[in-house]
């Protein structure tokens, strides 16, 4: 079950930051977040859908992406892990590509977490970090919002 | 003993690649990198000297270190470890600053492998890679490949 959303504030103008709260293990959110086959039947809001997806799962490791919206167009998508410590945290950048080259034109850092409340509910908190205040901007008019509080809407329908 | 330098091609025109071998096994390499004490031995070509060094070695964690100058001037400089394979490999970056915030003026990224030869040797490669091409000009221009040469002759220096 999907909890009120959360406010936070970021901690910079180059920050945007979603905090939502779940009653679903974060052990289960971690999963849908790493394997592949439960990544692509959430990842992507409704009506895009993701068609294919490639995760090697350590640092340097790539994760690949296809998401394909409504009217056929396949947008591929590369990112690359930073941090991973299993079902707490999760840092993944477009600002490498493969084998560490950096990428001329970088665009955000993910750095998502999972708490476990005293309750038993868990925080997730999804933090956008960007090189630039521009490219933060631009970020938050593409939706990311929205965009990411309905993945993660998704995600908890799937795993619960 | 240092032995002549090798050279080889950089991948693009954004990388700078300086190789060298020595007899010195690699995990003494790895150890003068990774250890404080003796990473302020040989880090800095003669006649500067590093005067501080703090190492906190996991993807994320900082290398924070402090330069002084012959005339006495201090240059703090903080890296993030991005990849650590012990003896093998280091990845880090000023691309970040701590906790994953992107540095707005990103320099460069340093790809360290150490390899075992046949012969018994170690072959050292240090890739730098810059997310400009116009940064790559300006570390090449700096010094690069006979600061970090020096720096490695002292290196071997110290651990042999």
């Amino acid at each position: 079950m999907p909890l009120p959303s959360l406010i936070e504030s970021p901690l910079s103008e180059r920050e945007l930051i979603l905090v939502r709260e779940t009653d679903v293990p974060r052990e289960k959110l971690y999963a849908g977040w790493t394997q592949p086959e439960l990544l692509m039947q959430w990842f992507t809001p409704k009506p895009w859908i993701t068609t294919s997806c490639e995760i090697n799962l350590r640092p340097g490791g790539t994760c690949k992406t296809i998401m394909r919206s409504p009217d056929g167009e396949e947008f591929p998508n590369v990112g690359v892990f930073l941090e991973i410590v299993p079902n707490e945290k999760l840092v993944f950048t477009d600002g490498y590509l493969p084998n560490w080259e950096p990428n001329p034109n970088p665009f955000f850092t993910a750095v998502l977490t999972w708490e476990m409340l005293p309750s038993g509910n868990t925080r997730y908190t999804a933090r956008a970090m960007h090189w630039t205040q521009e490219a933060c901007e631009k970020h938050a008019a593409m939706g990311f919002m929205e965009g990411w509080g309905k993945a993660f809407d998704q995600l908890v329908e799937l795993v619960s």
